[in-house]
């Protein structure tokens, strides 16, 4: 055990906020998040970068938003030159270490041109957002596509659970009443028991890996950063037994949404619920059985976090050890007419985000919840002071929520933002939005939620009256919208117009950069006596620099 | 020679665009380059990305904005991984050269973080914005101080030019009525001839060994980019003899100012006033004798590309060899009250652009002048496609002049755009300005100029009426001007939030990420029918990966 505390970064992929107990849900009882939350500060309005897995993920991984590093789809490479949370807490001495998911395709174009090996131990950290992936042959592996063979379908093999496609025919399809395995990629399926014991399912796997992590660890002795980034409740929707049938159409909350929203609704808005997912979503029968699956894969996901903190009870690793549980983005299961997440409303860019730091100076936060408008991009800087890191404000676009956990104090954003590239999508092609065209922005400010929409009219929802966001106040002539969206298009300009590449100088350096006359800048001096006059120094005592 | 052309790309560092006669000065005339206008294509609209050095050449290195590269005030490093000039011509299998001035500083700890030293060939090419310098032990340094030790000093002491600081006591003074020594950093000193020859002057050196690189090219066989940068007739304002007393009083144009402008002025503007340099350009006996210095360095450049494209013509070079000629931003010279060039009057923001292609394709434009709108950052993507480098819309921000020097055919470009950070500014320490906040964004259009202040009010001036820029209807409530600043706050909105970080993915690329059945990417299927139906094959036809 070092002075310095360890973090535990708990990622959960597509969770809704508002499906935990700790968070309201009626039906889904999560009490070991829950317990987390009792110990640690609850965020209530925590928002994503992006709300979409790989955009959101390099938010969370850099500190910055997604105007910044660039990697605004899935499987864009984060470029080689783009600082992570890794590398700063590398120059303090700590490890920051992934076991799971990250969503990143490596950059091997800047690789190749700065002359990085990928194999090497830079070019691999690279590879994976600048975390050092643990057991790289053995646990995930970093450059494994999405859909293909893992070291997890090795893990399936190894446990007898041998087939050519063992995380399709275990993992992800259950048996129909005739033995015959079901695909999980049709929804009609999914309330059908994952064909593999909970104890081999994937985030079984991925818990026990942590467990190996933190072991190994103990060891090296260096502080750590581990993020344990669990794939699910993400599609595709099927979960082991029991989970597959704790849940039923008793248990599923009504959907947000109203018929009013559908008609003279936003030409994105309208082509986004045309598309095909969003149609599949907006059917009563898919949600019937989605849903149910989506809740057991919470609460399977809960029941692991439970085994995995008492054995870190049981390791004495609690006790010095804060952790983070967040989700990248949520998903619409219906609500709005949409599924996915693709969009702004509170369901999809809203999540769950709790932090519990052991530490005697977080106990007067303990059990809180905080109303405050945090953002993904503010843990990163939170990890680093935690492990002792070098704030670095002119690269991190975060705030340090320290004085949150500490009780010292809050942070006064005033907007949350986030980004979306829509390049890829069917609702680009149905509108035929050029690639460079295909993207919004949201700004919120607690009550009013506006999204530019480039080359549309804007969105705007007013929380206050309208909590459910089913009325778009985008076009209103009324005189305080016309007044709400000049106010955020002015301060989506002040942000966009910030320095967000500006990386290479620290504050320090800024302000030591005047045009100093002790420096041999001599600029618009007429002769010695002004010279003197100003620089309180004779002219004649410059001393050139001279030979190296 | 190879089937490529070469280019050779001249830039002089703070000539104003309206002191070469090919763009209209009366008493100053530069022949060699009005030659150059006249078999080639003379822009006459060409604005930088930003009016100071170092952002504006980072700007012209890599043909992004500033907001893009992010290196925001000179000897701020190029961000390790961003992708310059001649990062793409190498990939094309061309050089890209550099014999002179950069004003960059190296990376140095983006390159320790990925493990590039410094010194290997990757860590000298990053060092220099991308470029290959040329001899590097024995042209300019590229690690050398601004005031330090230059290979220069070096040339001047093997001439004889003996001296612990050689560059100041010959190149930078000149000699009183007593001989005495008399320092070209006071202004008073400027009209002394500079104690060298013409023939060991910087400018002179510098023409040379433009011409030894070339020589040295011939036998490399590569098609090459050599960037001929020249320090003049940016300050210390003094040149050799015949040139220091060509002009006097009697060919100084009348400053570019009013009474008015001084008084209810934006307080951007009236702090940069109230600063000592624009205090001391602002009086009359200080332009009468820069002034006529400065037209000498000019002038002594034209000579020197006069003596240089002769050479080039007899060694046969001229033929294949594209010649542009640009600066990196213009000086005030006590225009507006102002000395140095850091706001965006056109004589600071607009610069002189020739393009000179001497390929029949480029007939038919020869000697013509273009009045679109272009940028500094038109440059390299214009030098790609000469050099036959891939285009790369998803980095390159500025467009490619090509279509007009063939004759083409236009750019349509409806805003040029400059930005500028003073955070290291006097003006900044008086009006209590933060660092994040010290920036201003200039946006043309051809007729209006507008100037964004971050937290101050904005500037307008109206080029039509006003051409001079005497008026600042930045807080005018006249409805057309209101209206005209409501305009480029939504197109600087547009700007700004476009993608220019999203450097990792091509167009290609981008075009290809669709979320694709076939790709094993199966959202929102009900079941088989439904899969069938969309995507055309069945469910079970579809190939697992399986083992690797």
């Amino acid at each position: 055990m070092t002075d310095r505390p360890n973090v535990l970064w708990i990622m959960a992929d597509q969770l809704r906020f508002d499906y935990l107990s700790c968070y309201g849900h009626p039906h889904l009882h999560t009490p070991h998040i829950d317990a987390l939350a009792a110990r640690g500060v609850r965020f209530s309005n925590a928002y994503v970068q992006s709300p979409v897995c790989g955009p959101s993920r390099m938010s969370a991984y850099t500190g910055r938003y997604m105007r910044s590093h660039g990697s605004t789809w899935n499987g864009m490479p984060l470029r080689v030159g783009e600082p992570t949370l890794g590398d700063h807490l590398r120059e303090a001495g700590a490890r920051a270490v992934l076991v799971g998911k990250t969503h990143m395709r490596a950059d091997l174009e800047g690789m190749a041109w700065l002359g990085i090996d990928p194999d090497s131990e830079i070019g691999v950290r690279r590879a994976e957002c600048g975390f050092e992936p643990f057991e790289r042959d053995d646990g995930l592996h970093p450059d494994s596509a999405r859909q293909g063979w893992s070291a997890y379908d090795d893990y399936l093999v190894s446990h007898g659970f041998e087939s050519d496609n063992p995380w399709e025919d275990f993992a992800n399809s259950g048996l129909d009443a005739d033995g015959e395995l079901m695909s999980a990629w049709l929804l009609k399926n999914s309330r059908l028991a994952a064909n593999v014991p909970e104890e081999h399912s994937e985030t079984a796997y991925m818990t026990n890996r942590a467990m190996d992590f933190m072991e190994s660890a103990a060891e090296d002795g260096r502080p750590w950063l581990c993020h344990l980034s669990y794939i699910k409740p993400h599609w595709p929707y099927i979960v082991p037994a029991p989970y597959h049938d704790m849940y039923d159409e008793r248990h599923i909350v009504d959907p947000v949404r109203s018929v009013a929203e559908r008609g003279d609704e936003h030409p994105l808005l309208g082509a986004y619920r045309n598309g095909r997912v969003c149609q599949t979503f907006a059917r009563d029968e898919v949600r019937k059985h989605v849903i149910p699956a989506y809740m057991g894969l919470i609460k399977q996901l809960d029941d692991n976090l439970g085994r995995l903190f008492a054995w870190m009870d049981e390791k004495g690793l609690s006790e010095n050890t804060i952790i983070a549980f967040a989700s990248d983005h949520g998903d619409y299961m219906g609500d709005h007419w949409m599924g996915e997440k693709d969009f702004y409303h509170e369901m999809a860019v809203k999540v769950p985000m709790i932090l519990a730091d052991p530490r005697p100076e977080a106990d007067p936060s303990r059990g809180s919840t905080c109303d405050a408008l945090v953002e993904m991009i503010d843990l990163a800087p939170t990890f680093m002071t935690a492990l002792g890191a070098e704030a670095k404000p002119h690269v991190i676009e975060g705030r340090d929520l320290t004085p949150i956990l500490h009780g010292a104090g809050n942070i006064n954003r005033r907007y949350a933002i986030s980004e979306y590239d829509y390049h890829w999508s069917e609702m680009a092609e149905a509108l035929g939005v050029a690639q460079e065209d295909a993207r919004t922005t949201m700004i919120f400010d607690g009550r009013w939620k506006y999204v530019r929409c480039e080359g549309f009219d804007p969105i705007l929802f007013d929380l206050e009256s309208d909590p459910q966001e089913l009325v778009d106040l985008g076009r209103s002539d009324a005189r305080d919208h016309v007044a709400v969206r000049a106010r955020m298009d002015a301060a989506l300009l002040k942000w966009a117009t910030q320095h967000h590449t500006r990386i290479t100088a620290t504050p320090d350096v800024l302000a030591g950069q005047k045009l100093a006359a002790e420096e041999g800048i001599l600029i618009g001096f007429w002769d010695e006596a002004e010279f003197e006059a100003h620089t309180g120094f004779a002219f004649s005592d410059l001393t050139p620099k001279g030979r190296p």
